[in-house]
């Protein structure tokens, strides 16, 4: 008899039974207001994982040693942002209930609050942390209240105050950044301030949005609206790690991948080196905290 | 003084108040359900067409001797079917009401209901004639009844069995096609049949929608769902031609061109060659029967 | 609990067991002669065919009906052609012995000998129809004896005069052309005489291997070495109806799709519609023969 | 010791001495109207020739059989019109003074001006069969005399009315069209008449020049100005056997060809075929009537 | 009645009699040595400036406060670079003489030439601030005058010496860095003593040309010939900032964008920062200075 | 008579008998575990040094005054790893034994051993400095011993411990970076160490072996596979002289160039402008040590 040999990314070869972290895609992209394309950024990080080494040497450990289950990818409505949502809502309500740690892979940003709405429904304390190059702050984005654009004001629709820490920014309306400065902790261009944020927010539970544009475009290109002047990729991980060891990190995404616009495909492999090294830290953050 | 070169689609130069034809764009693909981009189509045929002849050798007219207004694109809500949809319909009510005939540069398909739920208002007996690969009579496509997927069977509901004329198909759910047998005119695979239903039509008014992936994709690659197996573009400007010449057409859109996933340019050029011809028969039609 | 969505190529869903058709992919290239890339090919249709109909408005007929299990892609060993070979005949083998029918896709040509070298310990009466725009008969290729330009030559030694009958070829060293003539039925250019050898293969075993570079390159440009003036997509459509409906059918393969070298797509597509009219034909052969 | 191996287009390896025919390219597209890159051609169509055969299936002929010498690109002024011309003018007239026959490899289409320049001070007699899909009549193109788009009003002044035969022509203003009635023979969209101009043509000295875009943009998409409508690769094949056949050639040209505008390499091929089938028709030709 | 919603670069809605500065495009480069495609950069920033923010988070300052007028692009003579710097002048020429600043967009670097031309019969004491990875001093190249490579040269025959302060510089001829030593100061591969030249400078007229290639590859690979080893988007940012808040600015250019050469998009993006920063600062310089 | 202009590499016009470097290309990559096309590398590097200049303005030197023949590309056999080694020998024999100094141009990474097994027959005391962002150690893939992630592990077997001295490395398995601590000296993510590993090597034979991915693949995306964290054009440019001033080089190579994964062709440019640094230090290393 023959087994089939389709397999997920890379190292993820837990069962759901035994996993303590539960990947899945968000193929959703339908608010994207330049360029689309980020709902093939699932299956790209997971075709291209497939010849990448689970072996960090940033970290000496190894991927095979931990144990994460890749759900796959549900099958998302394009085009009507509040069922695609609700779908997101409904895998990630299961994995809390479960106590495993999603890790959501986007799709556009606007997926991200699919998954924070259950989070806050079990965290009621829940910080966010957002590495992004765009404020996401407005109001409405051409009439639409759930966009790309709006993400992280739903949010803090749901969180308040003070809730929101935002690293990296450096695009947005004039009058997001004025709003920004009663609602949000908002850090411009980099990470600086990120240390203080982390021990601020010791023993809180924080959910960690990472959109990659905060990368410069010169080693991440694969981005739907690249912002020149972003940060390095050693600093983006180095702020990963910062982030998972020093907060208790209930769940994170990865969003805004690309593919298909970096024809080189640097961009997905770029994604798959932060992803392994976001599932490394996890679990070893988990198991301190809980 | 400086006056500014900003154009329109070649040879589109006429005032709004002296064009019979209004062009505008609808960039708009949120319900894309496989590779979007069909937002850039419009701005990339003005801007290729910038080096074309608008004289057709075909038909020894010249473009620069119709009376054609460019409205450029208005500003569509991506994410939101329904008021992107609205815009299309305020846009296309304006140009119906003051007697002019409108010509909609798509965009994903669903575009065309933004026209046609215009048209069904002035035009109470209208006809459809739609050439594509793609039955697009679904009931709902993941529980979105707003979808390109969607648009022939929502254009039924204005308008009835019998109304709807489709050639060309060769792609779709088996549902589909048992559906079509009770009310729509579905003519698979080719042009067979079209001078026949030209004829039949005879003094009514008819909107054309061409889903551009009528043709094989050896000379039209760029658009979301390919498929081979179609009709070469001198076979789909015959038939063109035949609707313009035969019937009463009051509308007509040119839809899916989706520019950058042919990397060549030819899609584009293809899709701006048959808008002239298009263009080039309009008018003539329109002398004739109003 | 989550189960995974991770999923093979549409519409094949059943178990192995119940499968009476297997479906394997064969990731390798090492003896690509110009430009490599086709290792990419099975899981390139896998992710095309994602978005699909399962059903064939040519056949009336759905995917969703037959009993097809997609085992994935076994692990073979690049760069070392002897080594690759060995593991798609010990996935063939297996298929064989269970009584099920395989269908490979390549990767490059030289695949097609993994498989046949089984098949003719099964059927000693073997015969080949191959469609290729190249002749692939070389002795050796700059010494090498496996290569994609030899496969052919290595499965005459397996199989003897007069049991390989080529189709659409126009490409070839002069010498090859000349060795045919007394070794291989050789057709060249198109499908002529296909009918007429169909007829005379009656009741004898038939493995069908198809070079998708027999298309011509205006539809199916992604593969490594593109011969201009090929057949169209619906003559090779028919002609593998014609093979399926006509021999008894023990195997087939699709070879040769590079689906980089096609930016849009569109090859990725033709060889997916191709697979699933050969996958609707196959067990209606199997029904009437075993 | 080591001798270079860098070497030409396929098959030429004759020396300058004993060859019939000398090859040479043209790397200049400087008055491109729409999208340059015609400088790349000859390059690329030497490096992509390296995988191909030499032997003909159509022909039952080698290259390896024919004395052509590849002469290289001469370095060309880009960005100065009448320099280039120069220089190519100076190696036809080499080429023309040694009783060898030249075969130019384009670059845009003003570079045949330069060979045709020589050819009529050998030949007074001259005519010249163009296939091409454009007019290139204008008397200017935005003032400048020297342009792809005049290149044969300025061989007319040359030759005279009544050389000029052109085919497959569906493109071009208004007024070139009307020109060509009084001066040259022009034939719309494909080569009916082409074999009653060559039996007229019977032992007059001709030139052919070959614009490639003559050709559908389905099997050609790398050029700068593709329309659709046009021949196909076997069509174009045929149409150059007859002429080639037919006609007293003494000169030839490929032009158009855009390599980086065709990423899949088939365009590149495509004129690599093409000119494998002249060279080997074309001593043939010379033997018969030198 | 409809308005045509065709427009400039983002936030350029200034009437031409309302604005201080003038934006033009030059879509020229034929002389091009080695790619060419920059006469389509100023297209391609205008459209994809549409889905760009207004507001600089670096200068907290926003387009919309400025008055801009966009004159799209004069039709230049491609293929005849004496025409098409003939064209630019005109264009200069009105914008000088009504007491506006003109800001080009490239094109080739030979684009410059036109203005500064206009630019030193109103300025006699004109200096011009150059960055660029290339000297662009040469004499001629092969054997044309005017050329991107000949470009400073021809600057200098109109300034004379110690008139052009040259920075970023890594790639030339070695004749054309011992030239410099007497009649420019170059300072090679960065911006090193910008500010001492800045300072110098005070009160004098400037002009400002910017090759974008002085930026490294790595975030601006879109243009013909990139030199590894550039300075950063931030840094050329910084250098831009500290000449138009130093001196006083009469006009400037970017030049040397090739979207074409950059698929993912980036480049053009990077040129759209880089000229609304520009944009911000001028009008501060203008009002001081005039 | 016309005298051929195919050239090799910019300024390597030397005569072997006249030459103290002979460069050639390796044109093969069978092993390639990702993604194929280092195959190209030595032809698209000789095609793009077309238009660079051939100064240094970091090293005020010009290649035009250094003695390098270029022999072109020997012909490999594609798939058969073994046949194409021996080939590379034979050539690097002949090199060595001629008393002159081999640079290869790779191919993927496995060709080194090529030059090693011959490099180690006459230097029994070599040592090698290897850049690569790989660890290359792997004892077999996949079963196979010939394999680019093989090669240093076969290079250790002729040289023995404490020869090879690994930098920039940041990707491999555990097992990997464990056997190297007995073995070899290898040195994490960048060139710490090199100028004391230099001196240590003072007047002993050495090849340098240059894995291009060891770049960041923001400057250098074109490689099979590219790893996010790797040094910048500028760091290898130092590194590379720092070893070719410091050691007595008798060899060296550049590989796993992989043109067509970088559509700008940046990272073309980047390995000519590497080659042409290197080449300009060596002959001055020559002359010192022999």
């Amino acid at each position: 008899m023959l087994n089939s040999s389709l397999t997920g990314f890379m190292g993820c070869n837990a069962s759901y039974e035994e996993a303590e972290i539960v990947l899945f895609g968000a193929p959703f992209d339908s608010t994207a207001s330049f360029r689309p394309g980020t709902r093939f950024a699932s299956r790209a990080m997971r075709e291209a994982s497939f010849g990448l080494e689970t072996y960090s040497p940033y970290l000496d450990a190894d991927l095979e040693d931990r144990a994460v289950f890749d759900a796959g990818d549900p099958e998302l409505c394009i085009g009507d942002s509040a069922l695609a949502l609700g779908e997101i809502g409904r895998v990630s309500r299961q994995i809390f209930s479960d106590g495993k740690l999603p890790v959501l892979l986007g799709g556009e940003h606007l997926v991200t609050l699919g998954v924070v709405r259950e989070a806050v429904k079990k965290y009621a304390d829940l910080h966010i942390i957002h590495f992004d190059a765009h404020t996401d702050l407005r109001e409405d984005y051409l009439g639409a209240r759930l966009s790309h654009a709006t993400v992280l004001r739903r949010c803090w629709e749901l969180l308040g105050d003070g809730r929101i820490h935002q690293f990296g920014i450096r695009s947005g309306l004039k009058a997001e950044f004025e709003w920004s400065k009663d609602h949000t902790f908002l850090h411009r261009f980099g990470f600086e301030g990120l240390e203080q944020t982390v021990r601020s927010l010791s023993g809180q539970p924080v959910y960690l949005t990472v959109d990659l544009d905060v990368m410069d475009p010169s080693v991440f290109p694969g981005t739907g609206t690249p912002e020149p002047g972003g940060v390095t990729f050693l600093e983006l991980m180095t702020a990963v790690r910062t982030v998972a060891q020093g907060c208790n990190l209930i769940g994170a995404d990865l969003v805004e991948l690309s593919p298909a616009l970096d024809q080189s495909g640097v961009s997905t492999i770029v994604a798959c080196k932060l992803l392994r090294e976001l599932l490394l830290e996890l679990p070893h953050q988990k198991k301190n905290n809980i």
